[in-house]
């Protein structure tokens, strides 16, 4: 019989806790515990999001690290970089484990880290015993991890279109341009003008045209395993009119040559045995994909390589549901692997389509 | 140890046939092993359908009852209404139960039937054995039922709106008017220009300003609880922008004065037991509810009753995802009740919110 | 020649003032002169408003009474109901005409003004002054008229829908219940979560289940034309995913008997000679009508009257853009009617269909 | 006092035929003289178009080209370019000119033109005689011009967009990735199940990953002003869920060292009496633009050029209403000139903001 892990979520208002409170409620396995928060304390779950019904008997308490300590074996913090960075380091050692989905921890080398988040104050001794990444590519180091540090939901998406090429074509990039789209859930919840419904609504809007730090996140990932890559990946991001889902497009820039039939062999073979990136063909089915649309809800990552006959470029498209893989589920499967549960343990839930 | 249910499905490549089999797929005791239909004949379910992964090993099938009897317990017929009339008089008493989404045995009266599905020919005899109704009503009769209609999208929400009204609170009731909000996905796939996206994306759009069949088929069913309610139904009917979700505006006219907190205790008390509908108050989250964004994906049906200080009326309100508690989830339902499995066996996915 | 009419706008940040702005830019005889505002001061329209271009050479002032006076003859007052209370009082005979889009005076009787609009302290004796009403009813009062007090842009569809029926056809009226549908902008810009894109974008929600002020205005006024009106108009109020756009669907609820025949008639004959009231029959093209889409950008209220068959009902729809026939452009409909310029004048611009 | 052209419009039912009747209608002096179709013929303008009032006194005919010959000066074709290469031949020196939107005679080189449009015969010898592109850089041309061809409405922002770098800035461009975003009117009416509100409604879809003859559009023009630029174009193209409104992201990749200073000078310089460009940056209004919200309904095309200080590029942005400025009011604006009618005649409707 499985053991039951106690979990704690600190950010329960946000949209991303909302989804951990949702998930961890239907993982077999896990058990709620804690809820932490700062502007919603004394709220329960479903009166700070509106389709909940379960409470798990809990209501959002201030954050101290002492009473986390006792409650939980894994704590989920769901909360701004610098907050992270601060419980991180009160919660090391105290905890099972720390699994951290802000950006303070996710670009390991002190330099970079320090340009992109120039606010986040943190010892570099303790990014370093980090465990970053997907879990597709570093599962094997989240077993027993004390630490971890999820990716961004882009960096996610351009993580898992880029790892077959980088580590196992093992084409010569030139250089990586991406083009990255998103629904409004991506930005989080603030009350800006910008972000009312009047506005957002029609937008097909150029928030980060240039310079997004989930491009400088995945450079420094890749870097490890094949140095050069950093300097060579520029990225620009826009907001479309989605609630949900986001679109990673990849220019990549090569003078090798390659085919698309070997391109996909390549996907299927790095893939396989992950069951939640799905390879594609952009005609499989009735809609082009990889379309966010298809993967609504769920925990995969829809990715497809092809060759562009016109130019020396390979275009790789990702797709994900910016929430779920691109945090909250991603989140729990980090978790299964930290505990040695099967991967997809609560998270076999189907994408939800048409929605 | 529960036995396995074998189901299938005909009419596999609609939106309600596609959710069927994502959600069959995901209950622990029913296997799909058979899916129909005229199309899409030699199609896998993940050529119909965008987000589908699984395959259950089976491609659509050209409808013969006799294959259907040797490799289904359960049937779902999730097709055009006369298609159903002819596939619930081949197989009724040949499979351990059909079940039926459409609106051939809705109305089980003779005249309104003739009225309002003029090109449905069916056996009254036939229509006479089906159990009809929301499960919350009528769950009792569906154990071992071999002949199950269920109600239509908008006629569930209506009836569990007005059920606590006219069998608990025994209102008189002059007249219901009923207003009807829906997403385009209630309308099923059909390739009408005034579908098309540029058209249907920005409409509030009146498609059924008089006139609606749900409205007599929820009067059929209240006239056997309580004679009268016939010919005072009136309902119209307009599409949104939405995808998914339904919202019913039911004004109630009554002379009976009935305040808030007696309408709520009614509701609460009535629903007791019954998980799948959430008796709400519109504050009490932080949008206004009932919403069906807040029951997306999920088979919850929310619903409140208010009094109108001004007027003699009481306005009900009740949400659902139209494919879920409205189609396919509601279907699941009924076999649970069916087999006397737990009413929520592989229903209980939370809602996915915001989306 | 026509002669210039100078024109200031106060609120000129809001969604309605960024439309007057550009309305009265692109009207012949209208020249805009000033502009006011409190959070903007010091702003250009260009800043405020993401489409505008032409900045008509100004910039947002604090308001100041002495200096509208001095700079327009005719002040748009596109503030919240109390700041129009206190500017129309000190802009009353100071100025050619004050035309108020607010509530601040849309009731005129002081009793039903007092419990709609509790904070809005006005004097009675200046409201009795205000001309109130669509300019299809009140036109002729408008002439030379010095205040003007524009409906809601409910009330304006409303009116619309029900006059025909009160003032031509003399139906004998039970009672009217108003279902009103409503976009984003309808509502205004205000910083709240619920009106953060994510959560608005799916929402088909019952933000004012009992009780709008607009069916108190829309009573107030018919009652003067039809005594025994009040009392007898009930509304709900929804928002759905547009942004701009609204349809209101009145049930008038009625023993006479009527036929769709004559009530198009009276209908025709009513609005002759009104060229923004558009009467529509369902089915006449391709999406039905009415709908808001079909109006978009455009001064068009479009309405239809339907016998319902199978009750002792009317079916009353009315749709227009809420920001144009129920703001911005009524307002100039009104100053075109003031001045006995040509109704249409700078209102001539067609729909945006499909938008 | 300036003479009225008479217009014909030929494709009087689609998304741009209906735009073209929509701006021809409020145009001072043109006048609409004729209405050609296949499919709708018989039908008034209003049957077709559900926003439109105005129908002319005209009805959609069977396609005459002597009918047109003897009604029109000018004819506009928004039909299909296998359409429009017969019709342009049958019309030539038969009408003052004919304008035509589709791709017939976009790519004048007859090499790339068979490649891209190989089911579009056409004389080459014709195809010289058109003069193609954008008003802004062609309009000189475009002065008593018998045969004029409109860019498509991605090339129009693409070359838009180019332009100063190209021709203005004279920069060593080593390559242009370009990413197009645009709503669903942009792929016209086709009763495709894919483009029905359900699938297109949640939609960031891949629909043309490699190889879209938009860029061979452009490149075969920028060609004859600087060549090389033939084959350093790739694009790839997105549907999003707007129903109007186009962005395209031009990543242009140069070892020029050039700062945003200098590009955004350049810019305004180059479009400096080009009213419907408008030079933007990203920061200066209340949401990022260039947004195509930002131009709904206009016939302008908001640009921008940013330098990437992390990498050797430069990022330009273009956003237009793909009916207005990408095909129906570009025509209008050709058509003034044309005429020598000042270019904005008939086309200052300000955007739409929020629609």
């Amino acid at each position: 019989m499985t053991a039951t892990v106690r979990v704690g979520v600190v950010g329960a208002s946000g949209l991303a806790g909302g989804e951990l409170i949702r998930l961890v409620g239907q993982h077999p396995h896990l058990k709620l515990t804690y809820l932490g928060g700062s502007s919603s304390v004394g709220k329960r779950p479903s009166e700070l999001h509106p389709g909940m019904r379960q409470n798990h008997g809990l209501v959002v308490e201030a954050v101290d690290v002492d009473v986390i300590a006792e409650r939980c074996d894994v704590v989920l913090l769901s909360t701004p970089a610098p907050v992270s960075a601060e419980l991180a380091a009160g919660l090391a050692d105290r905890v099972q484990c720390v699994v951290d989905l802000s950006g303070a921890f996710r670009i390991r080398s002190s330099e970079p880290h320090r340009r992109w988040y120039p606010k986040v104050e943190r010892s570099d001794e303790l990014a370093d015993r980090f465990v970053y990444g997907v879990p597709e590519l570093v599962g094997d180091e989240m077993v027993d991890a004390s630490l971890i540090s999820l990716p961004g939901c882009y960096a996610t998406a351009i993580t898992l279109g880029l790892a077959p090429l980088v580590f196992s074509l093992g084409l010569n990039i030139d250089r990586v341009l991406i083009d990255g789209k998103s629904g409004s859930s991506g930005g989080g919840v603030h009350l800006r003008t910008a972000d009312l419904h009047p506005f957002r609504a029609g937008a097909i809007t150029p928030y980060s045209p240039v310079g997004h730090r989930h491009a400088a996140e995945v450079g420094d990932f890749l870097e490890r395993g094949k140095p050069g890559m950093v300097g060579s990946i520029s990225m620009s991001a826009y907001g479309v009119s989605n609630v949900r889902g986001l679109l990673v497009s990849l220019y990549v820039l090569t003078e090798d040559e390659v085919d698309d039939r070997t391109l996909s062999r390549a996907y299927l073979r790095f893939y396989k045995g992950h069951q939640f990136v799905r390879v594609r063909r952009p005609g499989e089915t009735m809609i082009p994909v990889p379309d966010p649309q298809a993967t609504l809800g769920s925990n995969y990552c829809d990715v497809a390589a092809l060759h562009d006959p016109d130019g020396k470029r390979i275009v790789v498209l990702g797709a994900l549901d910016n929430l779920v893989k691109g945090a909250a589920g991603q989140a729990l499967q980090a978790i299964n692997m930290r505990y040695r549960f099967p991967e997809e343990t609560g998270l076999t839930m189907q994408p939800l389509v048409p929605a």
